[in-house]
């Protein structure tokens, strides 16, 4: 078999009900991709017999891998065998190994076998059985033309188990690989990034680039062909051109995370960190400690979502929430001081705005956000005006209060 | 336009990738199901010029209302709009209201407008122009033939807001709708609820119904086609039955979650909420702090996250720390009793306990929590061993918290 090009049909109506969000995809796109196999279209589709042949005409035309999962139960739903058995113009047969692994299984199970599970053991002629030892269903394997169509269960186990043992070790060798990289990126819009990188990615050759943002991060994701053990040379040449341009904005590959990165820096230098929120009510804070071992570097944080918690647990002046506001610079500052004094700790991150949907009048308008960093001989501040919702407001604002720490503690400013 | 049957595809060769979940679809299907319309299929395509022409000739052959997420950025990669014109052969117009539109929001930012924001502008000649008021790629409305496609923006956000405002008032009225209720229960594992709803499960008739789990939470999701106007008797009766079952675990419905319920009971009593946390570094303030409003009712919290702080902030008493340790039932109730007591709030929450992936020696295994709850005339606290990674701890941890408090509030008791 050939298998430049995969395709993957997720079938079953209760799959486009608002609710579901399927993960057999994600799966099977790793473990294609391990392989140097790309897949190219995602299609949820209906138990519905003509939607289903048109599915699967449509694969037919474009791909040379086809894998299909779900619509092989035994009820009257189940028409995903039925439905390609007649697109490939094959009859359906009774297997009869098939019919006694059923039947074991219920005896195993001391049920009685329902009558309509014998459909489970009905396939088009010429597939290869794939056996599933967790359920009744099997997998199908079929040859047509210069593609391959394989059937497996919809339940992620089921479905798992018959790719590791079964389809896996039928695909081709091809010796090749994808590998992939994740560059991210603080402190841009995706707009910005995307105008500085853009020689870069003119010149990428055969690394695919993808750019992607996030509220107050963009990342841009690689993925490469490689042969066997190879280093992936052209993400590695792409990754060097995007940190020569960008510098010290790229804070971290692939998994990790900024506040990774800031733990990691803190720990090696034997710093210490707290928080003082108002704004992110404790979202710089929890993700902080989302990392394990957070508790070596970071000691606490002060949510202050009131002027009498600012005046009183941070220090925060009087007069400063009078004339300047809660939401000031000047207000950052002394949190970000008061909560460096309250933590005794080396650093210290505050935030202060509006989060929406309630802003602080015409010259506040929610999105307004200031930021404030204490540390060793140094403070800053910065304010922002960041559009989008209450909830990309606080992401962002944290991310970016998080990115001010890094830049700080690396020493390459703001 | 007709509307019986609807497509919807999300563009962005990112969402092929292992590591990606698309969550438009979702939100698509119920907002179409809402109005009758049934989602026929979903396809996922990456940005490839020919593969997106692929895709729309194809959902152009089989459906009569095309929606499509992804692909409207400023970047060379983003190729839905150039893909449609090429199919449907239209050519594409600089659009200068959009032009304007996209220079003034980078007025109103004080940023320099990139040159290739410019491909924004670019519409396909006829097409209707759909306002988005948090981005700068509007959406677009194009009639062809039978068919309607709607191009949108990938970011959710964005999406949303356009099509409340602007795809929903134009869809047809059907005459029929899916009605959806999602019951959401709190205190139950998922096999508890199964095994106690399995009588109304059986009984649920047309009504369809899914078991859904996260961490902290059950939630099962209702679906009734019913007539225009028509109250989902079905839904109704079905609801009746599970709460007359699990009472006072079911907390709330659709879109509200616990935080909401929480600070709703909060505001109607004029009580007021600060919490203090070790385990979940600023969770539970951050969940609570969601809520627009929230500063109605929350003043703020601790996080703890060293033994000093727990001393210093909340007044958790040395021997408490030494004697029972800070994983301790006794150091959470001090803890609630110093955040009420610092805060001077009506009720005060507490989490303290080992997330992992580290414990706290044989006795402690990671998963040991302790939750706290203070409160007029009474204090109580929680000893539970959690499974699962940190972040499931975590959240649990914090949902469990919010429980406590929403049962203390209502008076029904843990």
């Amino acid at each position: 078999m050939n298998a430049s090009r995969a395709e993957f049909i997720a079938v079953g109506s209760e799959l486009l009900d608002p609710w579901h969000a399927d993960t057999n995809g994600a799966y099977l796109s790793r473990r294609l991709g391990e392989r140097g196999i790309g897949v190219g279209f995602r299609t949820v589709v209906g138990d519905t017999r003509e939607d289903l042949k048109g599915v699967f005409r449509v694969a037919l035309e474009r791909s040379d891998l086809i894998i299909a999962t779900g619509g092989l139960g035994p009820t009257i739903d189940d028409l995903t065998r039925e439905a390609v058995a007649e697109l490939l113009d094959l009859p359906l047969i009774l297997d009869e190994r098939i019919a006694r692994s059923i039947e074991e299984r219920f005896r195993r199970l001391a049920l009685p076998m329902p009558p309509q599970n014998r459909r489970q053991a009905m396939v088009p002629r010429g597939a290869e059985v794939l056996p599933n030892r967790l359920g009744t269903a099997p997998g199908l394997w079929l040859g047509s033309g210069r593609a391959t169509i394989v059937l497996l269960p919809g339940v992620p186990d089921e479905m798992r188990q018959i790719v590791e043992d079964s389809v896996l070790p039928r695909l081709p060798a091809t010796g090749e690989r994808f590998a992939y990289r994740v560059i991210k990126i603080a402190g841009l819009t995706e707009s910005d990034v995307d105008r500085r990188l853009d020689p870069v990615a003119r010149d990428a050759g055969a690394v695919a680039w993808t750019i992607l943002a996030a509220p107050g991060q963009v990342e841009i994701h690689l993925r490469e062909r490689v042969r066997g053990a190879e280093t992936p040379a052209g993400i590695d040449r792409v990754d060097g051109a995007i940190v020569a341009i960008l510098g010290a904005h790229v804070f971290a590959r692939d998994q990790e995370t900024m506040e990774e990165v800031v733990g990691r820096f803190l720990v090696n230098r034997g710093d210490s960190l707290s928080a003082a929120e108002s704004l992110t009510g404790g979202g710089i804070a929890e993700r902080i400690t989302s990392v394990p071992g957070a508790s070596r570097y970071f000691r606490g944080a002060v949510v202050a979502y009131s002027d009498d918690v600012k005046k009183d647990l941070l220090g925060v002046r009087k007069e400063t929430l009078e004339i300047q506001g809660a939401v000031s610079a000047e207000t950052a500052a002394e949190m970000a001081r008061g909560a460096r004094r309250a933590f005794g700790t080396t650093w210290a991150v505050s935030a202060t705005g509006y989060a929406g949907p309630e802003g602080g009048g015409p010259d506040r308008p929610p999105g307004t956000i200031f930021l404030g960093l204490a540390g060793p001989e140094m403070e800053t501040t910065r304010g922002l005006t960041l559009p989008g919702s209450r909830q990309t407001v606080r992401t962002r604002a944290a991310r970016t209060a998080l990115d001010m720490l890094r830049r700080a503690v690396l020493g390459v400013g703001g």
